[in-house]
């Protein structure tokens, strides 16, 4: 399992290769210490294919990578995937590559990129790395982050190092039920902080309580986000809403593992302060206890590149730091 | 800060020296690396007294082991207190001892013991490390130990490491949100675990909702747990409720840190099946995620001396760690 010993990765003597599968894309990137990109390829995910159909598509990713002259230099492989993943078998089953289930990436990989060392997260996971190599939790040593989209994940940073978990799947704040009685989630749970504060579901919110799109139809959380700035009511309410949810979560992470910084990355986090204003103020009525009350909440730094730049963290940290 | 990095506490010595410090009770032993208890003190917390008064009390725990024969071999100290605390500034906070406040501790008892090393964790992480060393989690690397009395309190094993966080409070399991809509709790949160499954809350949903004592009058959770044993309805739903909480409050934990087993003590897990049965039935609900789906939930074995013993594991546990 990735562990960090050191706040940075070491510097190595050539580039990791990184790669961030997605259920819309395949991304790959030659990375180095710095986190400068050095090459990248991508492919569209065929999701609704079968598991061969996908891996051609992650191996003509590898194919471009190893046509850069810097391929022969790079010495290990980070995979950041969507999950569920499980990183102590090399195995992922994708929620929306339905093709991929307990498909053995690791050891395809391994055998794609001949023979390097392969180091396994998911993307919250991976997004975590990211960010507390370059980003907004660098720094420090306890940090939760969270990638606020479709759905909600996350991964976190415990006593200096990434804390994947056996399976590669810590930090999975989406689904925690901060609502007991509530409604079902996809999961099987219910009330999970995903059912409330994932962009579907603060539009689905809207709808339900009364907003209505503008003349170009567009019914998304962003759309929702554009009009809570402009000051509809039921839009500010379904971001509230959200908020509200995401900040049990924070708070309910912070005293089961005390991080002192909750970084917020994903599109739906990209509403800025029509979440990020209610986000810190329903925190203060959550994270109550003396050791959890200092607790931030900023946004993401690393971008749209994020993906791949924690897949290369996971891939150079996991080398110099003990398996678990 | 304590760490743990072999399974078990290496052999020592000597004995250390214990304190469990709660809002009823002083405890304090000489505890071998066996975890047998070679001499043993106890006083009654002078809780409604000043701060020096409660530490005279402590002083004079320590006072009677230093009688014994064996206090010089000890070569350091573990105390688990009521919390909160804070490990990281050596103070304590104990809710129920309102006159320490931000007491330092760890300096005091490191003065009365002839400067010998002091650690410090919170009740519900001590209780974690004697379960991790002597009890139902012993050879788990990644588990959640819970205290379920007046207060749910608890603490973490990853990576097979006590995680006590940086102030020693982590795992605190009952003061997380599972209801983010519920009633107010003491912590100035709502809906925490405590406020559903601590054993007063269990006694008062019984009461509200028309169980009776007995002829002895007896309205705790111990009496609510008898009626439910025999086969009242109001008293079943209501270990069902907190059994509930507890579930959902669990699933979280595993999914944000993976744990792979549960070990639930203190007066209320008392009750046995009558809460054991409805928790594992809640946890399919609330643990549905492939990663967290195995897992499983046992009674704590350490018994009455579990907080003195894991005072005793923290202080052998920091000896051979790296802090964090």
């Amino acid at each position: 399992m990735p562990r960090l010993t050191d706040p940075a990765p070491r510097p190595s003597p050539g580039p990791v290769v990184a790669l961030d599968i997605g259920g819309t894309k395949i991304a790959g990137a030659l990375v180095d210490g710095e986190g400068r990109v050095l090459a990248r390829s991508r492919r569209p995910t065929p999701a609704r294919e079968d598991g061969e159909t996908v891996m051609k598509a992650v191996e003509a990713v590898l194919g471009e990578l190893a046509a850069s002259p810097l391929w022969e230099a790079a010495g290990a492989v980070g995979i950041g995937s969507a999950g569920p993943v499980d990183a102590s078998r090399g195995t992922v089953s994708p929620v929306n590559v339905p093709g991929w289930r307990d498909f053995p990436l690791v050891e395809r990989v391994h055998r794609a990129t001949g023979g390097r060392p392969v180091t396994l997260v998911g993307d919250g996971v991976a997004m975590t790395a990211a960010e507390h190599w370059l980003g907004a939790a660098r720094g420090h040593d306890n940090a939760l982050c969270l990638v606020v989209s479709t759905g909600v994940g996350g991964g976190l940073v415990l006593g200096g190092r990434l804390h994947p978990g056996p399976t590669g799947n810590a930090g999975h704040l989406g689904h925690i039920s901060v609502d007991l009685d509530g409604e079902p989630c996809a999961c099987g749970g219910r009330g999970c902080v995903e059912r409330l504060a994932g962009g579907p579901h603060i539009a689905r919110r809207a709808l339900e309580n009364g907003w209505r799109p503008g003349p170009d139809g567009d019914a998304s959380a962003a759309a929702v986000a554009a009009a809570a700035r402009a000051g509809d009511p039921v839009a500010v309410a379904s971001f509230e809403r959200a908020a509200q949810a995401l900040a049990a979560g924070i708070a309910a992470t912070a005293a089961l593992v005390e991080v002192d910084i909750a970084v917020v990355g994903g599109g739906v986090a990209g509403a800025g302060e029509v979440l990020f204003g209610p986000l810190r103020r329903s925190l203060r009525s959550y994270a109550t206890l003396s050791f959890v009350r200092n607790l931030t909440v900023v946004p993401a730094a690393t971008g749209t590149d994020a993906g791949l730049l924690g897949a290369a963290a996971a891939a150079g940290w996991a080398s110099s730091g003990p398996d678990s």
